[in-house]
């Protein structure tokens, strides 16, 4: 892939990773939420980070809320926006985990290759793909943001589930089953996948 | 400014600013340094980023070199690529202070209306413009990247300082003269400027 290939100018710092993580008494890492719309991605991410601080890490959630109201904000909703969209995250989630902080992104993030590149982007050492496993049927029933409905009405395009496919994870570091487990035990999952 | 009247999604999160600030004893903050190609703008960020480490605060150095290889690799040096850059640049420091976490941006932001747009983005409160002040002679004579002489020779169009306009700060929250004063001495500064 071309991005061992580019050039690396970000040498000049004086401070290595290695100190960041032993500053923090944690490793600098990104786990990588993926799923529907209405999986509890987001949900699980903000329950995750509100344990986390309670253990004293650091950590930072990064979601489609939090990046298309400013990061993304000149972002559609077309595929190339969308893949463009998931790029930005997955450098931002690099710049953090950088800094030694546990990065929690929760992105649809729907294909293989999407998920491909958020890897490469980040570097597979300090990435963790997730997988909430939620049929459309309950994530339909939810439909917390109404976008379920509206995207039936036609009035989304491409909505994953409805319209675009979501491709599920083939060898995910963990998949939670989102209808039958509770936040907790999820929860719990996600922290003994962080190691 | 249509910042505030932005809808903020962003309040999902469990963990409050002031808990994240509380945890790493430090408050969140984004250091801009703007000045000339030259003025030892990523120098003295990472100098002031090593003395930070050595006082135990957690910090992030953002500049043109780490955000152009990545976040940024897709622009390229129009005048409105420029601005999209400092304007992405604005938005991650954002994030980084609202985990609690000293942001410093070494970027030559050459115009008022550049940085009262990162300011902006940013938000005031967490916003303290450092003008790194040296004069192009001196700044021209140190060419470390070669790029002035590149510029004279026609190379690099819209080069700041030489085919392009800097428009020092006017009320910058700290002056550091460069060419004078000692690495020790400005991060000396800087330190006090972080209060």
């Amino acid at each position: 892939m071309s991005g061992s290939a580019k050039p690396d100018n970000r040498q000049k710092g004086l401070v290595s990773r290695e100190q960041r993580e032993s500053l923090n008494a944690q490793r600098g890492q990104v786990l990588w939420l993926t799923g529907l719309s209405g999986a509890g991605k987001s949900t699980l991410a903000y329950a995750l980070e509100a344990r986390l601080y309670q253990l004293g890490r650091r950590c930072v959630v990064l979601d489609g809320d939090n990046l298309r109201s400013g990061l993304c904000a000149d972002l559609g909703f077309t595929p190339a926006a969308r893949h463009e969209n998931l790029r930005r995250a997955a450098e931002v989630a690099k710049l953090f985990a950088e800094t030694g902080m546990i990065c929690i992104a929760a992105f649809i993030s729907p294909t293989y290759l999407d998920r491909a590149m958020v890897r490469e982007v980040v570097g597979p050492d300090d990435f963790s793909e997730v997988y909430l496993d939620c049929s459309l049927q309950v994530c339909e029933a939810r439909d917390v943001k109404g976008l379920y409905q509206r995207a039936r009405a036609g009035e989304i395009a491409d909505f994953t589930g409805i319209t675009s496919p979501y491709e599920p994870p083939l060898q995910p570091a963990l998949t939670l089953m989102t209808s039958s487990l509770s936040i907790e035990d999820c929860v719990q999952q996600l922290i003994e996948c962080l190691g």
